[in-house]
């Protein structure tokens, strides 16, 4: 059973290769807070966007569009056992799909003006959701990621 | 530019249908807390899953499998005027991907019992991904959703 995505736009963002991403801002939790980016809807798609100016933050769902190999066990930045990809972020994993939640900061026409990007430059978009209740959790375990 | 993805396992859920889902359930962001269900993943995959047990929830990614119309205008339950599909969570969106935060309960090899199932019995599963500090956003604006 194959399923055929396709994008429905694309995000312009500061890191041009992942090069561009320290490690260490990745394993800060708020290490992309404060990076800018725009979401440009493709006008096909623009109509989808009415209403969305009312959220604050937005689920992206995105292509790993750089990953080309699949693994399903991943050793991520200052770890030294490998772990499952499903316990991980990843971008080595099955459908190469990735999530952020991002705060949306201004929306004109198609394109979203939003922070908290933590992807590359040129990836393409597979959907955006509005974040609701239901996606916040506070009781939280974060299993090998709990460094405390 | 097209993307295929495939599933990597399959949800099973208590809803047989979406007549089983009431609209009062959907409406209340607390409505599937209780809901049961297992994740089964294919064997290809199981390995993926090494280290998962320590996190309290997981984002599933899936397909919304009955779905077959792709809208940019829904009109949510309970709502008279359609919204953007990209401010709701509607299956009937481009590229018909679901996003759902589950509480992990149980592993045991290739199936994970969780709750806060709200989708349909034999939904195919995309990705599984840990839910960490940075998908936690508690400032938020939920625009035409905010009722109060």
């Amino acid at each position: 059973m194959e399923i055929i995505v396709k994008p429905i736009g694309t995000i312009h963002s500061p890191f041009k290769t992942k090069d561009d991403i320290s490690t260490q801002r990745n394993a800060d939790p708020r290490g992309f807070d404060s990076i800018r980016g725009t979401l440009e809807i493709l006008p096909a798609h623009t109509e989808g966007l009415k209403d969305i100016d009312g959220f604050s933050h937005l689920i992206l769902l995105f292509s790993f569009h750089k990953s080309r190999e699949e693994k399903h066990l991943v050793r991520p930045p200052y770890e030294t056992e490998e772990r499952g990809v499903f316990s991980s972020r990843s971008p080595h994993r099955p459908n190469f799909i990735g999530m952020t939640v991002v705060r949306l900061h201004k929306t004109k026409e198609n394109i979203l003006e939003v922070s908290g990007i933590d992807m590359l430059d040129g990836t393409p978009i597979l959907d955006i959701k509005p974040y609701i209740t239901q996606d916040l959790k506070t009781d939280i375990s974060l299993g090998w990621m709990d460094k405390d």
